[in-house]
């Protein structure tokens, strides 16, 4: 680590750039808006795909995989679903190129009869498939999750959070009724939730989209929201209940029970690697990333302090008991006996990389029998036995772990403020950032207003919210609810 | 299952199309040369990828992701490459699309100024991102791995075996010396060669291509190739050392321990969902699917025979115990309950599946404490006492395992045929098929007049091969070597 990272308070943004880059997590390639996934920051994402995907199986999915083009006409037949796509896709032409003059270019013989669009998400490939998967009732429920990368055209691109191409999983299920579609909308959401506050350490508010933020086809947009450090929110997954709109838009009827037909329910849910960004700037410092235990890719270093490869190998030596027993534990260890690195270096690099647990031993350790911890979350230092070592490491592993969540909670209490008048709403908005709950009148009229004269949008309708009479903010029309704002990546 | 599945012997070609669809494995999409993976199919090449990742991972590589789209102009950077890529792509040209008097279309303020290649392989985005990452030996190796999706159009396909867009790996390596890049290149041919015979049972030949047939870039290219029953070669997964190449066509130099500047050695290496198409092939039957349980998304499948619902439910019960058992092994047990069907029609189905182990239970068994197993490799059936059925059940899919590779191995034993004469050669490849070891010139012109008389070509020239000497059954011209010949898909 040669370059001293910005500080948060400094430039926030910065900080984040920096950080993706410096951690070896992604950098752009030279293709505007699509990133390089590093291997270091592919490892979190890998972590982050089998915990969902077991989670997936284990609430009945199935993967599957569907076509990366999607002719340009199934687009138009969701009305609201090509307004919000069209205008941000890569679209194919042509199928060949050709040599001319040692040049190579396109080859005009080439073109497609029907363009054809680089999915930017799939609801329209995929029901136009089901149409021939379903018949009857007993074809239902079709449970099924695509991992997958997508593209929307972006024109400012930032690593994780806004990139042409990305990466995630996508889920589209179909029901024989509205209420089982419902239910599956709010089981995916509760996985999301889960999956955040429990690998991800990140708490988050469950809640539903006001009609202006729904997914373009959606009857019901539903969706977790977390608070980043700087104050913006940033939606970190959705779930959408699409009644039977895409059924209609391409045709799928089933055969009840009783032989009517009837047009199929359907969902769709996903997550992308924005969580990636979610992740960072939810816990990391100025030091670097501070990952959670159940996401790191290393949760152990041991940085060995001595003079002389022998004394090295004695150490590296008297280490292999507690790495094995930690290995057994699951847990992955790297003993960094890197000889051309001074030990300084390297506490600074895994303290950038976000390792959990720093171990450091040396020729005094060796004899006492001890040695040197140091928790990444709170820097804490602890001189520990040797014997016994691996027990107070995984403990302490699910300590930070919970630390990190009781942290970021934290945080989002006290950035949680309710409002009365907008006055106050824009005053506290500049100075103090955060969530705001207040009341809103339910017009997109009112949403519009509060969004271009703040940039805050609601971020949601919050489900565990209470009925409480009041009046809106903005117009003083009556409220029967407060809802969810803030600004947002 | 209301259809039947064509014979073998009737046509080949429509029984592994018909078989790929009734099997549930995968279907045409409406989008020409792009497939649909359904749920059973994806499970086996999800279980093909945890496999091969994991001895990527014990080779030590790491996984990442590079964008989807190539700048047309990197194309062009390796002249062979090119030449090999360019006419099979697909063509971003735009960005945007519009309404415009309710139609969807292209718009054409939305062009791109450089076209974008879907990738067809990403040697040239991966050594342009190398160059800013290696600056001297302490950077190398790098041993990276990418799973993606990639499109080479083609104009006739076949559902795994030829799309337009298929799922892969592709390992992309970096080295300081060619000797460590010829030894990763050989690696990775026995990383493949060891997962296509342990977990696939396909036995395979590791060969080096003839220059003709060598990867577009590559300066030596080595594959392991299988026999599929109908007596064609399938090229199974390639592994190609790719020389100072792609380092020269990208600048990517390195500083050695000497300060001496040189040009980056390389390798690549992929399998992709063909390997689907040779397992299929390998393996399956006039009644469907066998499905070497390493691969086997259900290892066994419980059918009882009951009369009403109350014996069904008895034993369901019953045979609780020995799924928990079987399952504690790691195994996949489907007990199938549903009433709806005869178990008749379960039984085709299960076959049609390639399940390897099939239970049927009736109340003559109940009684006698005792079940009926069926393997699907052999037909064999065994009554066998419940107590202890687990431990039987283990073994016999241990047995199945081997069996359907032995039974590969001898059909391909029995189509290796040592010829001659270019006569016999013509002769035996229409009347026996297979691979044939003959004599061969070393010419490109004697490979091309094989290829366009007989429509053979030399699938290797397998690494363990024998100096011989000899003469080339077409030319009558010296040979120190066999080389293997075979029509191919």
């Amino acid at each position: 680590m040669a370059e001293k990272l910005t500080s948060r308070s400094t430039d926030y943004s910065k900080w984040y750039n920096e950080l993706v880059v410096m951690a070896d997590l992604a950098q752009h390639s030279d293709v505007k808006g699509c990133m390089i996934i590093k291997p270091y920051g592919y490892a979190i994402w890998e972590k982050m795909k089998d915990a969902l995907d077991k989670m997936f199986k284990d609430t009945g999915h199935q993967n599957a995989y569907f076509p990366l083009f999607i002719p340009k006409s199934y687009l138009s037949k969701e009305a609201a679903h090509v307004e919000g796509f069209a205008k941000e896709c890569a679209v194919v032409t042509h199928y060949r190129l050709k040599v001319e003059d040692g040049q190579v270019v396109v080859d005009p013989e080439a073109k497609l009869e029907e363009e054809l669009i680089v999915r930017p998400t799939s609801e329209t490939i995929i029901w136009n498939t089901y149409r021939g998967w379903i018949q009857s009732y007993r074809d239902l429920p079709i449970l099924i999750n695509q991992w997958a990368n997508v593209v929307r055209w972006e024109m400012r691109t930032r690593l994780f959070l806004r990139t042409a191409e990305f990466l995630w999983q996508e889920g589209h299920t179909a029901h024989s009724t509205a209420q089982e579609a419902i239910e599956e909308t709010e089981r995916m959401l509760d996985v999301y939730a889960h999956f955040a506050e429990k690998w991800m350490a990140m708490p988050v508010i469950k809640g539903r989209k006001s009609e202006s933020e729904r997914f373009a086809g959606a009857v019901d947009t539903l969706c977790i929201e977390a608070l980043m450090q700087d104050g913006k929110a940033l939606q970190a997954g959705t779930s959408h209940f699409l009644g039977q709109n895409f059924a209609k838009a391409f045709d799928v009827k089933f055969a009840s029970k009783e032989g009517v037909q009837d047009y199929v329910w359907a969902t769709s849910w996903g997550v992308s690697t924005r969580l990636m960004g979610a992740l960072i700037m939810t816990h990391s410092d100025d030091k670097g990333l501070r990952l959670p235990p159940m996401l790191a890719p290393i949760h152990v270093v041991i940085v060995p302090i001595y003079k002389g490869l022998e004394q090295l190998a004695e150490i590296e030596e008297r280490m292999q008991p507690m790495i094995q027993e930690l290995r057994a534990m699951g847990l992955t260890v790297k003993f960094d006996g890197d000889d051309s690195k001074r030990s300084g270096w390297k506490f600074a690099e895994y303290e950038l990389k976000g390792v959990p647990v720093r171990l450091a031993i040396g020729p005094k350790d060796m004899e006492n029998g001890t040695i040197e911890s140091v928790r990444r979350d709170t820097g804490e230092k602890k001189i520990i036995p040797l014997d016994g070592a691996s027990a107070y490491i995984k403990t302490l592993l699910d300590e930070i772990q919970d630390n990190l969540y009781q942290e970021a909670l934290k945080h989002r209490t006290e950035h949680i403020t309710k409002v009365d008048s907008y006055e106050e709403f824009k005053k506290l908005l500049d100075e103090k950032g955060g969530f705001f709950l207040a009341h809103w009148d339910g017009t997109g009229e009112t949403e519009e207003k509060v969004k271009t004269e703040t940039k805050a949008t609601i971020r949601c309708i919050p489900l565990d919210g209470v009925d409480e009479e009041g009046v809106c903010m903005v117009t003083g029309k009556p409220s029967q609810r407060r809802v969810l704002f803030a600004r947002a990546y």
